[in-house]
């Protein structure tokens, strides 16, 4: 370590006062107490590291080695034309773009694989080589077979000698459903099948723009080869095969991933669950679940409360086996078990320095490397399990997950776990902190909700929009970022949203930012709605923010986005919808994939935070203007979090006005004869 | 501009001498006439801009909105424990073993594309939806059909009542095997079917590594999602996945474009060519056709020959037509038609510098973004032509290619050339050089040329490696690069091979170099051969650097090299030949692929230039070390070019000290005896 290094350290030891950097109390806590404990964590290094301001514009290019070529904006920004140029003569907007692409194609490979990795194991279920996983929701599996074209019936002869239609057997149909799931990431031409579920206004902006997926593989190996040095040098041109590699992701991978997951697991519907660090157990085995795949951590539920699994944790002196989940495993056994959360992805090093967790079991994606070393300071056991992610460090342990032994597997977890109990060291301590919240909204699950068992329809949705108790739908989404306070963004928009009649929907680390904050909770929510927003939620029994799952599941918003236009009275397409996205906190290339495909379907989409095109203003305005004309809607930045909410309540008065809806309250609702007018159109 | 950029480019146009920066005679002529004219070159800009020292290290990460964090090595080195660490805990082996897999990726994607646009092409004629292409090579298809297990038989009875096998027909047994070509790059699980054309001892390494491919397009995605931020943290782990989308790469997509692109063209036998931009007339319409696919240039071949359009060249004031090539593009007509190449990849500006160049037609890959601004002070027009790739500039024409109506395209084309031949300005200068070379060795060629037509047989070549006059065999490939000097390293590390009697195989912008250097004519060629390698040359009639083709077709050295272990005498695998690899002014993400894939194929492999991987030295080490005990080849750098001669003579030494070869001419030659033995074995 140099010498100034080392002085940026002590300054950063001092100058880290944990009540600036989150304004979760767990968090604040376990801050201080790693600073006793003497560990480091990412929240020290972002005072000790800058980040890089050139890479930070999106303005440096190391895509050839000639590079890595700088262009940062100069100071005062450009007069007159911009001559910057990379060494190949690339532009600003060249090198931006492509930068763009990248992540674009990183974050649809993220999912796409998962999504990958879902249908292999559904594949493996429905050929009954493993017994560990089976179709839980038939209703769902028609559904997709339905949109996979897969016939759901066959003629069967009855007695009388007449043919009729019968139900194929589940996993005869589920075998099908595989291959023609798995056939989405293969094809080479036409339309990948599951973007056809989109309202036929947006299937046709796309058909005119040309960019429905082919197939999920080739549109990110295309976009890849766009990015090459010297292929593709118009950012408009690499633009184009983003989108068709995002909604590959969007309409695709990410939601084949979650439906498939929903035909195995359960398609969620709302429980109460607990979250924030202090669902922590001191005299439990605390486990916890971190990465983003929901096939280990099932098999790991079940695993954790067989009565051999209870009497060996016993053995070892602890009352019982506490299971709980991190980042968007969490979420996935949240939604569909009601298991707690024990915190979202700035906490993760910090649910280690409770001294409490006997294992933390990761798979793949947004699992910090250091972990392994804050692990080194306390007993914590970090236990990799996907080929796919592996951590060098003598500190962690692998144990490779096979959907063919998923649940013996699980249990060498769990058992491994169990056995670390008795190795906890002195300083255990938990915050005393933990909040109940309700989640689990999937499309079927808002649907049911509004309109209940027999009638579930989104209308009651439609007409308090219409009718302005409800001014619109926001989708906040997207992770926890280092550079910004953790939580904060998340929760300063949401409230602004709430307080205009904004409903939320939420997934990823921002939900479980709002389950922290109480905004899951329909009684502690209230207090942060307008009065419109408040007398739906307390008259439907739902919380203003509702909490739809993993960053996998950002697909449900898009479903229930196509649920909304398709229940009439809001135009056609998901871009006249008085609707805006935003990722107050996003870190991920992933969330510039969702983002991405967000702004494809139409959705005006505010990041926070920074992106990465400031350094070029004409690629910043195709992103943040000329976009709106292609798709209906558009890329926006606003680090404020107050003008980012202000933003887009903007917009969705802008299509509540497009909708004739400007007039608020006063306006007559809807009635039948209307409607049915509206369904026709 | 600011102040400070104009000062720099002021600086850089005195600072800027042609003879620093090229061996190149024409090159150095064109920089000056471009001095001369006022037009800005990557070489100027080579010395205006200065390369990022910490991306050039490998240890810059961006794969998340956190950073960019920068981990530089220390000046003088790590002392004790390296504790750098990203924002998220990742190391400098994570960092740039995360970029290290993206440039293997995105290098695999651009060859796989390339691949995907043949097989379609291809298909395309099978099916005979386009009359323009058509099977050219049946011997190469029952290869193809052989190795993809297409049966080229079918069962006919005869009148006599007996079923014989017949061949197929030709455009029946095409169609199976474009599918099954096809299904290489989609295929989920088992082994892709054209590496299993390695030997098997080599497979077998790959299989006991567990790094044969499943599928071209699965490899690079799921390689991506594990550089996403979180997952793979263990560099060796990631190297393992570099493996199988590197090998996917030379063992898949890049050999199957080869290979029917073959079927389609022809393949390769040597002829006569010509070399450098003098090759251009100032009395004909100039066509250059710059890039790396085949598929259109070969329509342009066609067209700029037919009556009509030399009848309408005519018209317009120009004596004929000439075509030529840049880049991989000139390697592909070269080594099918013999048609002149203008220079490589550096010299692509300075083209249309002559003033002479009335279009220059880009498809794919390393097409510099600046030509669009040269091109601005001449007449030149740049045609792009392939979706993927767009300049984004108000002096480029966009005239699509597809392959429906290939001709037609090339014709619009060739059209549009002719037509601007008399907008040409004062000025016009071509410089008065070019030489002759001989090129088109492809696997096949080199057996015919070895043994003749009915003996074909790469014996002779080991039986020369056996007794000494060849000392071993280097694949000297890659690209030029504006931060070395151009030509020099690849022209000075061939001949430092040479003079020790290695033989060279070349592809790509090297060749090129040779070729223009007079080392692809044998009586050039000769004088810089140490006397075992003359004798040989002089023998067979061989120029003693061998060019096989574009950048794509390393794939032929992998396959020539299968060949002389399947010859015998030297060992069982590659990893056991007396060979080495070599890129001595890479410069783009393929350049890695191909060199990874050479590892992985057990090829010692020296870069020049630089590697982004110095800013971490323990994942240097393990490529530069480590790798060898899993594949038998590894990773090597070094800028001098001599030292990099150096390394690969001993590397090649080592291994005929393995083989028992050391003694030299010494060594009796094997007799038949022992060769059936050594076959049998």
């Amino acid at each position: 370590m140099s010498l100034d290094e080392s002085k940026l350290k002590k300054k950063a030891k001092k100058a880290l006062n944990p009540k600036e950097v989150t304004v979760d109390v767990a968090t604040q806590q376990m801050l201080e107490k790693a600073q006793h404990d003497g560990v480091e964590t990412i929240f020290d290094r972002a005072v000790t590291m800058k980040a890089c301001n050139i890479g930070a514009q999106g303005t440096c290019c190391k895509v050839c080695s000639q590079g890595p070529c700088r262009l940062p904006l100069p100071k005062g920004g450009i007069e007159g034309d911009d001559t910057r140029k990379g060494l190949c003569g690339a532009t600003p907007e060249t090198i931006a773009a492509r930068n763009f692409a990248r992540m674009v194609a990183v974050g649809s490979a993220a999912h796409g694989d998962h999504g990958r990795g879902v249908v292999e194991t559904f594949i493996a279920m429905a050929n009954r080589e493993t017994e560990d996983y089976s179709v839980h929701d038939t209703e769902k599996l028609m559904e997709v077979a339905q949109y996979l074209n897969v016939p759901t019936t066959i003629m069967v002869e009855g007695e009388d000698g007449v043919k009729r239609p019968e139900m194929r057997e589940t996993y005869e149909l589920a075998r099908d459903v595989g291959q023609k799931a798995l056939a989405q990431w293969t094809s080479q031409e036409g339309e990948i099948l599951s973007a056809l579920q989109a309202p036929p206004a947006r299937l046709e902006v796309w058909r005119d723009l040309d960019v429905v997926p082919r197939g999920i593989d080739r549109e990110i190996v295309e976009l890849l080869h766009r990015t090459h040095m010297g292929v593709d040098q118009d950012y408009r041109n690499l633009v184009k095969q983003c989108s068709r590699a995002a909604l590959a992701d969007g309409w695709g991978g990410s939601m084949l991933a979650t439906d498939l997951q929903d035909i195995m697991f359960g398609t969620p519907y709302p429980m109460q669950g607990e979250i924030n660090l202090g669902v922590l157990k001191e005299d439990h085995v605390n486990i916890l679940v971190h990465g983003h795949e929901p096939l280990l951590s099932e098999m790991i539920v079940v695993a954790s409360q067989e009565p051999e699994m209870l009497e060996y944790a016993k053995q070892k002196g602890a009352k019982g086996i506490l299971l709980a989940g991190m980042c968007c495993t969490a979420n996935e056994i949240l939604v569909r078990h009601g298991l707690p959360t024990a915190g979202n992805y700035l906490q993760q090093e910090l649910a280690i320095v409770t001294g409490a967790v006997e294992a933390m079991v990761v798979d793949v994606q947004c699992i910090m490397e250091n972990i392994a070393n804050v692990a080194e300071c306390y007993h914590t056991k970090i236990i990799t399990t996907n080929p796919r992610a592996m951590i060098e460090s003598g500190n962690t342990t692998h144990i490779e997950f096979d959907e063919h032994s998923a649940l013996e597997d699980a249990r060498k977890i769990v058992r491994q776990a169990v056995e670390n109990f008795p190795n906890r060291r002195p300083g255990v301590m938990i915050p005393n902190a933990k909040e109940p919240m309700v989640a689990g909204f999937s499309k079927e699950a808002i649907k049911y909700h509004l309109g209940g068992a027999f009638r579930g329809s989104y209308t009651p949705l439609n007409d308090n929009i219409i009718n302005g108790r409800i001014r619109g739908i926001a989708g906040v989404v997207g992770c926890n970022n280092a550079r910004t306070m953790h939580d904060s963004g998340h929760l300063t928009v949401i409230k602004e949203l709430l307080k205009q009649d904004v409903i939320v929907l939420s997934t990823g680390c921002s939900a479980m930012a709002c389950g922290k904050a109480g905004l899951l909770a329909p009684e502690s929510a209230k207090v942060y709605c307008g009065p419109g927003l408040a007398e739906v939620c307390e008259t439907v029994g739902i919380p203003p923010v509702l909490h739809m799952g993993a960053c996998v599941d950002n697909s449900r918003i898009l479903m229930a986005a196509t649920e909304v236009v398709k229940a009439g009275g809001l135009g056609k397409d998901i871009s006249e919808l008085p609707a805006a996205g935003s990722a107050p906190e996003w870190m991920s290339e992933k969330a510039i994939a969702i983002g991405h495909y967000f702004v494809a379907s139409g959705v005006y989409t505010v990041f926070g935070n920074g992106l990465p095109v400031t350094g070029s203003p004409k690629f910043q305005k195709f992103l943040f203007e000329e976009l709106e004309n292609l798709y209906g809607g558009k890329w926006d930045l606003e680090l404020d979090p107050y003008a980012h909410a202000r933003k887009m309540i903007e917009h969705i008065n802008k299509k509540r006005a497009a909708l004739g809806l400007d007039k608020g309250k006063e306006r007559v609702l809807v009635d039948m004869a209307a409607r049915r007018e509206l369904d026709a159109a």
